[in-house]
């Protein structure tokens, strides 16, 4: 028999539940506050936002969450999503360790986003939504909302950040085909956009800038609400459906991970992943090392500070208890659009404090290395954001060849890197630099919290 | 039991055998003649163009030629190829017809070209080639030669037609990553490219003429070889794979296709599906209506003649029997680039002269009309190439629900359009036009031959 390449699940096989960690955990995570009174928020404060069923799932203390047919049915335009051994990325580093990639670069915003944006869509219709706004770094999140959109009727408007809007144009017009109009961020069309431009009308964005225009967009019009493609509770519950595939698809591999591997901008992709392997670790089953990679110019879990803070730059968000950079902190225009957050979402950091997970930063050259050298063996370009976790991912399969270990390792290939490549274009003229983000930065960001 | 939307094959069930339906025509095809003398070449006059092994595949008398074990490894990194059922476009549509399609989409070079290239790098690799050259047009072949040739550790550079080079720059990048060297066609490093500029400084390009620049420079190093992404007997062969995968998926799903549509440029997407169905009909198993679509702009097969004509612009190829638009002609830069070749398959203009499958031309609007729809129901954007495809496969499912016919259509999809967003967001814009091609014209490109 030849080697196989690909673990693959049939329609009839997808999970039909997300997983919610939270009444796993030894603890439950702070709740967020209310800015002003610092109570903890309620449901009410939050419909303006969300519709019911997400804000009910955000708070919710059942460890699984049917996903309905309607969203299933949508799913299975992709799902479930192939596991790949790269055994031709093993065989040209000549290491011991066996590598396998969780790929969601097959949905139709060719990453994991498509999984929340999808149900997302679905409790907005239920409830009588018109339009949601949102916001977007490299374009996954609105590429996946404008989809999602499109499937139940709903009018899409995205906010993305500047310096992606500028670098990747096809970005736009992909979520243009799926029928979404796409606005710059900082842009005229809402106060924070034009309190920030006053400021600097060159200004790249951010995320939190965009958060903010979506934000204030939304509870303006009680026929509008806002969907977010990270970070929250509800939506790293979404992902799940990833890390409960991956969990089949390794038992038919006849593997089990020793390290799994992910990257983390506001963390759902990496929560996605983990969070079924962390209850199997947690119940005594499988015993992996879970190692989170972020960006080295956007370390909130390495460099941040465990504090309460705003998830967006104009402060309209509940404030979170969270590992952060502080609010204002405007990262390098690095490629990983999608890592460039200033936070890290509130159940992640709170695992982390818990001591269960770990966390590395990288430099976006290494991940570009990396990203090359998958792309020639495997055949798939990733997006700039699965580098880091590919990059580290090859640093322990060349620590297995000094050691010999035969160490299985998982990660989670979050989507392919089709519309990013003018990045890997600077890469190989040799114009992507890495900048040391000295702690005076950080400093000063954190000390303007309160 | 939900509806299912994807038929899946395991590894092991991918065949292992391409399928050559010379054997099993009712005559044998016209042979390529040598310009000079006007007698057959033989595989000497190949040679330095191209491996014993493919010339002899390019002649085969075999029905059925093995898969090397090498070819089936890389293969495996996508292949089997999902077929899809598009069960949320039919209900768009309100059609009774029931629409497959055959994705190609999640190859290495997204579409159906690594089929191809893969073997022809491995055959070239094993007869000690350093160097391959080739053409591309919308870049699809350029990607999967480079992907193919950094397997086996083989160079390649790549002339690509200036009109695609400007339009489409992510596909340069995507090239690159894969190792290759890459020229806009046509280039002052041919003489043919030469004579082109000396001529027209801003000549938009063509096939025939990057694949002039190309044969050159491979005629002039005997370490150098040539491969071609479409058009000759052997490529059409390596593209049965997925004929023979979509007629196990058809009878998983549990039916037989009425109807067959795939787009034509040079052919080989076309035949790659086409060819097991026409088996499997002309030994009176099935009986759909096969039918190829081509860019009204290159009509070769409804408005070109069926007579000896140059594959290539500069007349450095054999004469081949095909129908053409003659060796000189110059398509409208439409955005299909992958279909804008004067000629066809010799061996499907051979078929099409037999009565064995059908032809229509479609203004390149209809198609971008076809694919937006596509995207929106399906969730996967397609190259401008197969919206010809679904744009036929969409007024045929049309037909039916004005006759109630409950016909089953199979289609193509070679390839996805992230790298032609650029196409569709001139087609929203309102700037894409389709021009009616004059009689005149090929009237002129025809009477240029001898």
């Amino acid at each position: 028999m030849a080697e196989q390449h690909k673990y693959l699940l049939d329609e009839s096989q997808m999970p039909t539940q997300w997983y919610n960690i939270i009444p796993d955990l030894p603890a439950p995570p702070p709740p967020p506050l209310h800015p002003g009174t610092r109570e903890p928020v309620g449901p009410d404060d939050l419909a303006p936002l969300f519709p019911m069923a997400l804000i009910m799932q955000e708070v919710s203390g059942e460890r699984y969450i049917d996903i309905p047919d309607e969203v299933q049915d949508i799913y299975r335009l992709w799902r479930p999503s192939p596991l790949f051994r790269a055994r031709r990325l093993e065989a040209a580093l000549g290491t011991p360790a066996k590598l396998y990639y969780k790929y969601e670069g097959v949905s139709p915003a060719g990453s994991h986003k498509p999984n929340t944006a999808v149900p997302q869509a679905y409790y907005n219709a239920a409830e009588g939504t018109r339009k949601l706004t949102t916001e977007t770094g490299a374009g996954q999140w609105g590429t996946a909302l404008a989809f999602a959109c499109a499937q139940f009727g709903i009018e899409c408007e995205v906010w993305q950040v500047r310096a992606s809007y500028d670098a990747k144009p096809y970005r736009k017009a992909m979520m243009e085909v799926f029928g979404a109009n796409v606005h710059p961020s900082p842009s005229d069309l809402t106060e924070s956009g034009r309190a920030i431009l006053a400021a600097n009308p060159d200004s790249p964005g951010s995320l939190g800038i965009a958060i903010s225009e979506a934000v204030e967009m939304a509870a303006q019009d009680p026929t509008v609400r806002y969907a977010l493609g990270s970070v929250l509770n509800h939506v790293l519950l979404h992902q799940t459906i990833i890390g409960e595939e991956a969990l089949l698809q390794m038992a038919m591999a006849g593997d089990t991970p020793d390290v799994l591997v992910g990257c983390t901008g506001g963390g759902s992709n990496f929560a996605g992943l983990a969070f079924p392997f962390l209850r199997e670790k947690m119940a005594g089953n499988i015993n992996p090392t879970i190692r989170a990679v972020e960006p080295a110019s956007c370390p909130s879990l390495t460099r941040g500070e465990y504090r309460y803070d705003f998830g967006d730059t104009a402060g309209l968000t509940p404030l979170m208890k969270m590992h952060t950079l502080g609010h204002d902190f405007i990262p390098d225009p690095i490629h990983a659009g999608g890592l460039r957050y200033h936070g890290m979402a509130p159940l992640l950091s709170h695992i982390y404090e818990l001591g269960l997970i770990e966390a590395v930063a990288k430099p976006q050259t290494e991940c570009f290395e990396a990203g090359l050298q998958f792309a020639r063996a495997e055949g798939i370009v990733p997006a700039p954001e699965p580098t880091h976790a590919l990059a580290e991912c090859i640093a322990e399969a060349l620590r297995c060849k000094e050691t010999g270990e035969e160490k299985v390792i998982l990660t989670a290939l979050c989507g392919h890197g089709h519309l990013d490549l003018p990045a890997y274009s600077n890469f190989l003229a040799g114009t992507v630099e890495d900048h040391e983000l000295s702690q005076d930065v950080i400093d000063a960001a954190l000390a303007d919290l309160v």
